[in-house]
């Protein structure tokens, strides 16, 4: 069960508060807000794609709903890096209050500048900081430093307050042989380790996983082998925003004389603006346009794609369907899935495969070659963080609870007290001062969810019908009556919607309903309401005995 | 895309005739038709469990409409092991005709049996067959031999005809240390060899994974370092199938003293069968009953339970929701999932894991220890069987596309000619004869959907209402008018559900509707089905505009 909600205590001075606003108890909407004195700091703003728990939902956001009426006091927005559970919610923040600060690095704020365009936000506040940048934000004295992560420019945040010292990894791994070079900044790790840091926020994603994390150039041999046999088309698929995953691609086209032409927008999109920044090295006269593909024969020619989770409208779920409108793939082509296989996309991706597989397409993936390594760092990572830095305080951020508790229990095999280990969800509120965390209220963190135009509007009511509805289909009966003469008018009228496809079938429930409904005038003493129950009971029972299932049912009487 | 349906030529006297009902483009509803000289048999008979493509369906069955009419011709049904997506349609077809004589061993006969009783079908011919034994039906000479899988006592079956010799696998795996002693039986499939099969019909379903499955008992030392560090309550999840499994953990109870009890109706079912049957061994005074529970300290019992699928229903749910009667767990408890995670299920089972973690509950599963190995035999394990049966043709069977690729790959890696190596989906026509497999047609092998107490009455067109109803709920409009005066009588009223909680939204659409019929009315010409349309559209569009979702319209005008 999770904690009741508690209100928290008035915040004492030189404490620092910390909630998470998102990110504790999912895999997504990563955000957590910092209080002081006064004045709020926020790190990330993210957005969590929605799970078959909530149906048709587009996005859903952290819970921006409990500094609603902080946004005043916020002194900044401070965004690890690029990826959307990081950055997708930034454009709803900012349209509340457009002027809040937004630190990040170059290329996570060249991301953040695309998406507020999309979102027609021009005239916000970007500032640009990088490892090593130290600034002072109102109470908080903010110290960047580097991070390897499945993105470029990832950064670390150390933020010392008069509360204490707190230390947020972002997202990040360990990589020890990079392929651009920039390391973990464990060295800045140790330094504020002699400091003191007060509060420990570390990544929690692959804490249950023991070991290592694999470099991200051991999946060269398997992309060269991929490359060295493939004779005619070749499309590899990989995130959008994984930067050095492309360069590998694009190092290897120049080996095997190959161009590189980018399908999918948002890959479009993000490696013009990698490239232009210089985070992805581009040879010259090796990028071709989607447009001159028909003038290269196809073994000199490699795509690299979106549409690695299975999207249905990406691009290389359209090839597998035979409805993308310039590229096919046939008998003899090679797809390669340079990418994780995120929990619940599992069906999506398979389909994928398999209309592809079925189409004689050859398809390598994590499943069958060692062709993607994770973004995350591994408990075994997590131990030299926490051997180094030897917090006083530690608090696992971006996990379900499993993984959270995991990294707990990490940080308390290295000498952390299991007391100094607090394991919260979002909402959670916890306090820091003098040396000591300690959660001392919990605030509802609820949902914020994201359907097509609206923020907000669709709650637990609706995806609950929604459910229903989707298991079950409904069946409407419409009947007109005259209250006053007793008389039935018109009807009734059955619609049934995902239940059967033969109308027909109630024939006979008609009759019966239109004798429930007459019988219950007769007396007089039925209105609206009470004749819309005698159908709902009557329609019901009668499904349940001849069909056994329990699709929503809408009465609808109408007095004429 | 998958070939077009193509009618088979009528078939040649001693040929054998191959049709797979299922699992062919499918993990699960595997059913396999061989006919020869008028006379059908059919080797397994199983369900598929539905997807989130297939919203509401309760269980898909194999294309047993490809053999309606030659019930009659049927010999037998043989059952290769215990598992749902083997035996779980045999009601079904014996509920059509059941005389149909049905072959297997006796684990899997007996676990028939009960299904059988649930369905209320006795009077049925169950006849037990063994390895070794060999056995005449008809046209078909058949023979089992032992192989070894995630359930005891599965059988491979040959079977010669005048079409050939066909061995078919089940499902199946080569652990060379089996618990029980029981090796799939290479010896007889070298013997086959050697006699020469013409058709070997393979288990594809780890075709993809490299090198060899992990043998059973390697998953020991980690339950062991469960048992051993378990302080409190301990409960282990499993498959209710899965006696070896379920044997280990009874042999941990033992060893470090605790008794053992079932919890979950299939698992006490079909480990009291098992037990009865000899396949599993139950030391005297280890088995308590959930009644005995409370008598016992919670360090001197283990659970077995299900639910380690994540099933909504199951006892492992209930206990993690707190909804159980009898269990609980929290704080210092264990609970272990020996299980695998089977595609699609990920989310139900990490929301199950998560609840126990939040209750302080320490669980244990395949992502953090070696506590599962599979049933099915990986690539370097049919590379065996190939290189030891040197068939003349092979057709993969139990598999999506993309593994059914893979075993067909391994066995031309072997020397099997490419062009008898046949890759086919459900539906498939695969004559025999002389020595060469063909394709020589396919038939439409849609899925047969059962859900509540009716089979094959869901179709596409509800599944597809229902995807539109369960991502974005319906708005229904009821309209009363008098057609010969022109006049609105009443409405409109709209209800909307999985839409939007509050129904004043519609206030201002009701009067622009209002306007449009009266308008609509007033030259005299709209029929009601006209007026109808006229709803839709001025609804669709205001939805589309005003929150760019597209809800299900259903305009329901009534003339009185």
């Amino acid at each position: 069960m999770r904690d009741l909600l508690k209100t928290p205590p008035k915040l004492p001075a030189d404490t620092l508060r910390v909630i998470p606003l998102g990110g504790l108890g999912d895999v997504g909407r990563n955000s957590t807000s910092f209080e002081i004195n006064g004045q709020l700091l926020l790190i990330d703003c993210g957005v969590l794609f929605p799970s078959d728990d909530h149906p048709g939902v587009d996005l859903i956001l952290p819970g921006l709903h409990l500094i609603e009426d902080r946004l005043d006091d916020v002194q900044a927005l401070v965004l690890t890096h690029g990826h959307e559970d990081h950055i997708g919610a930034v454009p709803y923040l900012l349209r509340r209050r457009p002027d809040i600060p937004v630190l990040g690095s170059r290329l996570t704020l060249a991301l953040v500048r695309e998406k507020l365009k999309e979102h027609r936000l021009r005239d916000v506040d970007l500032r640009v900081v990088s490892e090593g940048t130290r600034i002072r934000v109102g109470e908080f004295d903010l110290e960047f430093l580097a991070v390897n992560h499945s993105i470029p420019d990832a950064l670390a945040v150390a933020m010392r307050t008069a509360g204490g010292l707190v230390l947020h990894t972002g997202d990040f791994k360990m990589d020890q042989l990079p392929l651009d070079g920039r390391l973990t900044d464990l060295r800045g790790f140790a330094r504020l380790g002699d400091e003191g840091v007060d509060l420990f926020m570390a990544d929690s994603t692959n804490a249950e996983t023991p070991g290592f994390t694999t470099h991200e150039r051991d999946i060269e041999p398997a992309m060269e082998r991929v490359f060295a046999s493939a004779k005619q088309k070749l499309i590899v698929a990989c995130f959008a925003s994984h930067v050095h995953r492309v360069q590998q691609v694009m190092d290897a086209a120049v080996r095997h004389g190959r161009k590189v032409v980018y399908i999918g927008r948002s890959m479009v999109r993000n490696m013009t603006v990698a490239q232009e920044l210089g985070y992805l090295r581009v040879p010259a006269n090796t990028l071709i346009d989607l447009k001159q593909l028909e003038n290269y024969p196809d073994d000199k020619v490699v795509m690299i794609s979106t549409g690695s989770q299975g999207e249905p409208l990406s691009a290389l779920s359209r090839i597998s369907n035979h409805e993308h409108p310039v590229v096919t793939a046939g008998p003899g082509d090679v797809v390669l899935l340079a990418s994780s296989l995120i929990p619940g996309n599992e069906n999506s991706v398979y389909r994928v495969i398999n209309g592809l597989a079925r189409n004689g397409v050859t398809v390598v993936h994590k499943g069958n070659a060692l062709v993607h390594v994770s973004g995350h760092a591994s408990a075994g990572e997590l131990l030299y963080c926490y051997n180094l830095i030897m917090p006083k305080n530690v608090m696992p951020v971006h996990g379900e609870i499993r993984h959270l508790i995991a990294n707990a229990d990490l940080a308390v095999a290295t000498g952390v007290p299991r007391n100094r280990a607090i394991v919260v969800e979002d909402g959670a509120v916890v306090d820091l001062a003098k040396g000591k965390a300690k959660a001392v209220g919990r605030l509802d963190c609820g949902y914020i969810f994201v359907d097509g135009s609206t923020v907000g509007d669709i709650g637990d009511a609706e995806l609950s019908d929604r459910k229903i509805l989707g298991a079950d289909g409904f069946i409407t009966v419409v009947v007109v009556v005259n209250l006053h003469s007793g008389t039935l008018v018109s009807g009734p009228d059955i619609h049934a919607r995902g239940f059967v496809e033969d109308d027909s079938v109630f024939d006979g429930i008609k009759v019966e309903i239109a004798k429930v409904i007459e019988s219950a005038m007769s007396d007089g003493s039925e209105d609206v309401r009470g004749l819309q129950q005698v159908v709902r009971r009557t329609v019901g029972r009668w499904v349940s005995n001849t069909y056994r299932r329990r699709p929503m049912i809408l009465p609808v009487v109408v007095s004429a």
